[in-house]
């Protein structure tokens, strides 16, 4: 529930919605839309009846929320959100591409597909530091070593970077080098990092799960926008289905589906959702034309030596294939590459 | 197993090569690839070596088959079939739009709707005489009298019809009116129906069943080929997982993973993917990006009264809007629609 | 919606309640309960209000249906229902086993297999001649000569004999020699089918396809019962999920939801839900312990010389260890094998 | 690969042998079994050859794995594993009943519902003071409060506790009350946390990820072994399908599966599995028939004011009942309650 605030109400009108609100067992929310004055109801407010707000000085109109989620609704905000990294825009009406190596392995393989990369247009660099491996005995990502070499690949290109956090703990150390924090698909659902992220004010790119549907996307979502934390991109990779031929089937359809429902920017990992290098391109011209905001697209120097994700890794010659093909979809969407 | 018949070899040494096919149990399947005589081995070769077959006059080259099917695959044929239905093709440069409501329910709605999705560009009509309905309560369609509709629609406006049957008894039947056989999602492994329309010779459409994997789909097109009848568009049409809100997830990433392993053309349908009217022009032109042959799309003149399917069937009018936006995502992928 | 119709109402009044209906566009569907005459009401109920049949003489009571199916629910029948095959109750307090090779293979193969699984206790023998197959090439049943030695198997062992039907004018042929008809899971929704089945009068062991919802199982069960033929057994046989170490899942909890929500009976088939010989005894314990009114389980001689599903086929010597495992299970229920 | 050292072989022999593994870039884990010394390789092995080890003094035989996990599988230890946890076993002949609420709400819903449950046969209390949930507006759990809260009820009735810890700076804390760890679904594959739950050496109840492979359960288990802790229970809880009758599908087959492949224990959930407090006695019937070494079950004095999990919890009185439906199945797998 969202209560509209009278324009000219004074600062006792309002405090006085908020503590009744409070003595109601609800959290508030306080936001400025166009110079008006929002107080978003957050708790359990499902048996809560408009009528204990209405009339109280101060109250210019109380909107029921259609959508269960709160912050990340349509409800809550019209307009579509763009999230800035280290001044890239996600959502806006060029199309962000992050691309870069799965996994940090080195300063030569990093700084090689980083300069390769955004010469053919990639405007963010992706590469893991800490990598979640569904072995224990699988290599498991350099640490801060990679992070330091990421910086350095920064430094050098200009181009913003993105990479994982795992543990919240984590949190403020992958906060001091990178522009912003992926939470990955299998920590879609990690509450406390969530939290963690929400807390860091930093702008997070937050995946699917593979098993999530897309309320449970938008409810994480809603975890990190809780805690004051609104810069958050979606992003949706693929999910598990009983089809063995693509690594996960990516759902398409997600796309239009997320944006109808929230103003965050929504973009596709065609790596994951298909696991096949074979693939990514043709389902990176399909994300394009389903409106999506961005692409984040795995590019490895030598795929066959990769520690990790070679299968679906790109070469830098057919990452810049692929990114003519885009460009060529993007006027059809009313868009740029 | 695929055996090479040497330019030039008698007909006694090819009969030789085929009855030694059938003393082992084998069926055989002769065919003409640019001049050359193919006979393809079909049964339980899965312990077969090519050395029987080594050495015998007229033998030219014994190609072992990587995929499991055989007729429907690349190392079969490999540039991409066009079916041509009622003299459109589908397949070519072309992308074959088909249109129409779920089902046929009187003249007036199958006229009204078979002319603007014409006018829109739509080259094929679809309209359903016998429905496949959850619930024995349901209107099951008009039957024959739907199918008389159908050729008096296809009479007035030109455009071939694709309707669906539903057991091997109609097959007459239906392809007496019809230009295309359709085979539901929920019959793609009704195998008396597959080999009643591998006899029939009509085009046939086969749509992908809501958890059938790709060799699955594949193999029921083998089916429909084993009889003879190489007119076959194979259509995907959403499958079905966990997530709620779509009817089905649409498994974009099918369509380049089918044309890797098949020459069949194939389609999307975008109606019954989504099934959400909002969702489907734009998941249309994921389909175009994608690559696809082809689209069919639900339209309805009153899609509130539909007796069928009402929530995903476009008005003419949004059908008419889809067809812009598709035609210009087209020219990125070198085709036209 | 089902209407009580008063006791010592005369015909006249029981015809005018159901001239009313026919006059609404619904089917009737009249049963005695008890000495009571009922009328359901069928077809598209859902907008219709119980007040047009109130007041009429000879109604007694108005009966809102809660489930979307009818004949097969607990709202129309309370008590649980027996279906008799041949002599062997299915249903009772006594759990039926049905046990046979999965193809009919030769007269040798059938006789022994029978043989043996009436000795260890099983009721019904099962076996396929006609055979369902994802590929045109394997070993599809001997056809009718199969069914011929079913029926010499039944002469000699006294069993009565389960056995598919894959297309709708197979039903007589299979009816004359079968006890059972077998409507497979890849044709759960082969309405065509399932309307053939409800004509013919044979019970009928429904399988759920494994892509089927409980409430699509059972309105394809409401399908056979609405052409008068209420002798349906439903089969819980494992459902399609991402999980590749067995080769379905088997949703054993399906079988309470079942029987809470139909008078039908609910057998299991662990031969299909495991794929694996090595896991049948164990599930099968799981499949009596949980209320399942019977099993269905492949036994094959010699499994690794089967045609097909060889590899979860039972050799007669572990099905007779698993028969003896189930029997300590039984008591636990109140039920006996 | 798992090498054997002879018996009677020096330290210097060993340590030539763990040398030699260190500098081909692999970890080593050293057991004992039986008197006899194992040496587990671990790390990526899948190109290692066994003549690198062989003819070492000291080596007397060279295992290979056949399964991708190590320290999990039956290959490392052939005997199944019995877990102790306050001085409860689980794992060996009598099947140990873990039951209580889903959240600690208060002392007197607590020490209530603890009394019940030990008074129906339950062995160790379950109450969960941290919380995953879905939206960040749903209860989380009391946190400290709640974990003095269960230490207390163990106090009073002498029952072990096990509770959810949700991020890895949590272990330290849930420790120092709890008996046992619990891992979530949604943190099944939080690696963080399997690597700090590893390094604690507190026994875990590892529950499966609703949409988790087998396979990748038992590499979670395998993270924490790998530091040395080996107590470790499994736990079938449902997984994610397209059925909404239930909330999970409860994969039985699970056990069996897992029991082939581990020696560790392995329970179900019945609860979550099914989300329906109807459906839980039938499904533990099935549970324990099945072979499961214990089940953990949600009772709640009064369920309808559950802070959550209200529909799927049991009442004292229902979960009473259960136990004698259970206690009647245990002897026929040769076990007791």
């Amino acid at each position: 529930m969202i209560i509209k605030i009278k324009p000219g109400a004074s600062q006792g009108d309002i405090d006085y919605v908020i503590g009744r609100a409070h003595s109601l067992g609800l959290d508030t929310h306080i936001s400025q839309d166009d110079g008006q004055t929002l107080i978003s109801l957050l708790g359990d407010i499902q048996t809560l009846t408009p009528t204990v707000f209405r009339g109280l000085r101060g109250v210019a109109q109380i909107l029921p929320l259609r959508s269960p989620f709160r912050l990340v609704s349509r409800d809550f905000q019209a307009e579509r959100s763009v999230v800035v990294v280290g001044g890239v825009p996600i959502g806006g009406e060029q199309i962000a591409v992050i691309a870069g190596p799965c996994a940090v392995e080195s300063q030569q393989q990093l700084l090689t597909t980083a300069r390769t990369v955004k010469e053919a247009g990639a405007r963010i660099l992706r590469g893991g530091a800490f990598k979640p491996r569904t072995s224990p005995y699988s290599f498991r990502g350099m640490g801060e070593e990679g992070l330091k070499l990421l910086a350095a690949a920064r430094e050098e290109t200009g181009l913003p970077i993105v990479t994982e956090v795992m543990a919240p703990e984590h949190v403020p150390l992958v906060s001091r080098y990178a522009d912003m924090l992926q939470i990955g698909a299998r920590n879609m659902q990690n509450f406390e990092l969530l939290d963690a992220a929400g807390k860091s004010q930093k702008p997070v790119l937050l995946k699917r799960g593979m098993m999530a549907t897309l309320e449970e996307l938008l409810f994480s979502a809603e975890y990190i926008l809780s805690h004051g934390n609104h810069h958050v991109v979606l992003c949706e990779r693929g999910i598990r289905t009983f089809e063995p031929y693509s690594r996960n089937t990516l759902d398409i359809t997600a796309v239009p589906i997320l944006q109808g429902l929230t103003h965050l920017p929504v973009i596709v990992d065609p790596s994951h959702a298909t696991g096949k290098a074979d693939l990514v391109a043709a389902v990176s011209r399909a994300a394009v034309a389903v409106g999506a905001d961005g692409l984040i697209i795995e590019v490895h120097p030598e795929p066959e030596r990769a520690l990790s994700d070679g299968p679906q890794s790109l070469t830098p010659q057919r990452f810049a294939a692929l990114m003519v093909e885009a460009r060529r979809v993007a006027p059809a969407v009313g868009r740029t590459i």
